[in-house]
């Protein structure tokens, strides 16, 4: 929120946070959730209003937990991660971020950004939350929890996404 | 299909595959799932259809794969489950089918059955499908896979959600 707030506060936006939930559908990508998101919402008469939602990729387990991170921290954990990967030397991931927006006089916007990088052989960090402390970024040393938020919000999958939405929230609004 | 063919023949219901899909939403119970689906197809207008749904629950696992079991099995499979549950004693699981219906002059009908079990430490049999070959179901020395399909069905949460169902069905006609 406060990110999001930082960012889009220079277009002239003032957000709140509305409370409002959607059903999140099984589906194999984050661009169906938001897509589904938007339209269910939509439905349902909102019509000025940002959804985002993020996932961790993993390469070597086909993309688990990806859509389903949510789920498998509160199941399996940072520990689960690991144990999965006990063993496998290709540790290549990816953490992703889509904002999904319908915004009057605007319309629809749906954006997506990755943070490629590393599953790591074991949880460092205190700071950020979910996967943060077993997901190292590309040439960083550092895992995300080892960052500073506002140093991890600067690279982060999430940070992106949300610079991404607000140029193009400012082209369309040109 | 043929399992519930089977069952429901008896109580002059015809059925065929009608091949409609509904939203699966991200929930933590197979009931949600169900009910959602009711919900969907009905405004959808169909008021003569059954849906079900599976997962598998691993107490160690806090529930884990659950309601997301298919995509668990399509990510991780049977080596990622045995992965997580390596060094674990604690093996206790559950298979849940849940079945839902909407039939005209008999309305809607929920019904769950479970059949608990354990997590064996190797896969075991060439039969059934999806965990089939990890879970051994309680009093049982063999795995659901071990098992020539018409026994499976006798004991297994399936078999068991389909004749619960049809005990229901059978009662509201009276």
């Amino acid at each position: 929120m406060e990110e999001f707030r930082g960012e889009l506060s220079r277009l002239g936006f003032q957000m709140e946070h509305l409370g409002v939930g959607y059903e999140e559908i099984q589906a194999d990508t984050l661009e169906e959730v938001i897509g589904q998101g938007l339209k269910e919402l939509g439905e349902r008469g909102l019509d000025n209003f940002i959804i985002d939602d993020s996932g961790l990729f993993i390469d070597a387990l086909n993309g688990f937990p990806g859509v389903y991170s949510a789920y498998a921290l509160r199941t399996l954990g940072c520990g689960g991660i690991l144990k999965l990967m006990e063993g496998i030397e290709s540790r290549g991931a990816h953490f992703k971020c889509c904002i999904g927006a319908r915004i009057q006089g605007v319309g629809e916007i749906v954006v997506c950004d990755i943070a490629k990088g590393e599953i790591t052989e074991e949880k460092r960090g205190g700071g950020g939350f979910g996967f943060d402390p077993v997901f190292r970024p590309e040439g960083e040393p550092r895992t995300y929890a080892e960052m500073p938020l506002d140093e991890k919000n600067r690279i982060s999958h999430r940070g992106m996404a949300i610079r991404s939405f607000s140029r193009k929230l400012e082209e369309r609004m040109d």
